[in-house]
């Protein structure tokens, strides 16, 4: 099955196009789960089971495990390994902005794609497609291409405009549309923070799948980006809320906070398909 | 200390411009150290001490640590903290190539600056300066910006004209050099297997250090990488070469060969300077 299909599956069976991004920083979990053993993996735990059937997928950011080391990368494996044998349904995102050159991204695929056994992992544009394509040949895996990102400062680089008139992101967006996506793996993420860019992706990239954060902590607008970044079959987003959900409440009962801030996002999702 | 009058100190005392690059793919170590306990830390171990007093930096590529999950990033954390406590002056460059949005960088951060005590990391520019900041501001550590990469596809974006006629690579060097550097930590990438490129940019750049790959296997030019980097002081280059040094042989005799092909990188470097 790829990427594509089982992201059709499960879209379709939770009526959800919502993505709960666990980016669980230690520090900010709640009291009572801080001493227990293999805290963060409680949390996610916690967090997953309460939102199962309200989503259709999962994106933990490598860098909240990264920055407790191997024992941080051990529990991001056991949240993986959870979801995918508790829930097998659900698709899971690596967010790891990784790329490398062609040799050495053959580590990355194997960190994201066999040992964590995640079904996609996002990728930096800069280096091409030649580098990418230890990621690009895996046609079980969905490649997702920065695009346009959610940060104040995206435009930097992805507002310059080319001599052909053409703006930066634009030219990653129809070189993945056109180009990168011959085995129909790809995806884009851009920022819920950019409505009218994504509204431009989306006319250049027809019915492709966008994951689009930003919503919730960020202050990305629900019915914009719903309206901008639907396809022809009405789906095609992936829309990734974080801190907004995990972290709503760091209370005892912040599982079920969590689960109420994702049906409420769901819901407002919903009312704009 | 600041990473740039670290680096001064040590390629000084050793006379040299060449960084090892620690890319140890399990696969590819010597039969005698495969059984071993802790086979990569072991191997590393053996090349840093064959190799010390002849190089001013170790870069380690966290994708191949990455592949063996947290059991790779735990012996990354021995390779750093034996250099680190062996051979406290030598430079050392977590080759990672991250970037993602401010906040999260924190994580990153926590990771290479903080947990593997590196010295510096590699950076790709698309998400802009402002989602850098927390790299930016470590004015202890080197923020080591994608600039041009060795690969051979790294035109694809990197070559694209903006309307005002600079090409992509030169525009982040210029905002690398006059704007990103403002507390004096930034380094570029400039791949060996473009001496043209390398010698563009050394004008923009001025003295700033460039971190050099792909010399060795890749078959960057010594002589012309030499003479298109150096900056007024007869510095500002580390060349690395992986895979040509640390797998020159797979014999018993591993680390003694990397030793001889340490120096012929070292002294040809030194032959152009």
């Amino acid at each position: 099955m790829t990427f594509q299909e089982k992201l059709d599956v499960i879209v379709k069976k939770n009526k959800s196009l919502v993505c709960v991004g666990l980016d669980t920083d230690v520090n900010k979990i709640p009291e009572q789960l801080k001493t227990k053993e293999n805290a963060v993996f409680e949390f996610n735990k916690a967090i997953i089971d309460a939102t199962h059937d309200l989503v259709c997928a999962y994106k933990p950011n490598s860098a909240f495990y990264e920055a407790n080391g191997d024992e941080g990368i051990r529990q991001l494996k056991m949240t993986f390994d959870y979801i995918n044998k508790t829930y097998p349904e659900i698709i899971t995102i690596l967010d790891a902005k990784r790329a490398d050159i062609g040799n050495t991204n053959n580590g990355y695929v194997k960190y994201a794609f066999d040992w964590l056994n995640a079904d996609g992992i996002t990728l930096h544009p800069y280096l091409g497609s030649e580098a990418l394509k230890p990621f690009l040949e895996r046609v079980d895996k969905a490649s997702i291409i920065l695009c346009r990102t959610s940060n104040k400062g995206a435009g930097e680089f992805q507002d310059i405009v080319s001599k052909k008139g053409e703006t930066m992101y634009k030219i990653v967006a129809k070189k993945v549309a056109e180009d990168w996506n011959k085995l129909g793996n790809c995806m884009m993420v851009i920022g819920a923070t950019y409505p009218e860019e994504l509204a431009e992706v989306r006319k250049i990239a027809s019915d492709m799948t966008f994951l689009v954060p930003g919503v919730g902590a960020q202050g990305g607008d629900v019915e914009k980006i719903v309206k901008a970044g639907l396809n022809s079959k009405g789906a095609g987003i992936i829309i990734n809320s974080s801190r907004g959900i995990i972290f709503a409440s760091s209370g005892a009962y912040f599982a079920e906070v969590a689960r109420r801030e994702a049906i409420k996002l769901k819901e407002e999702i919903n009312k704009y398909r």
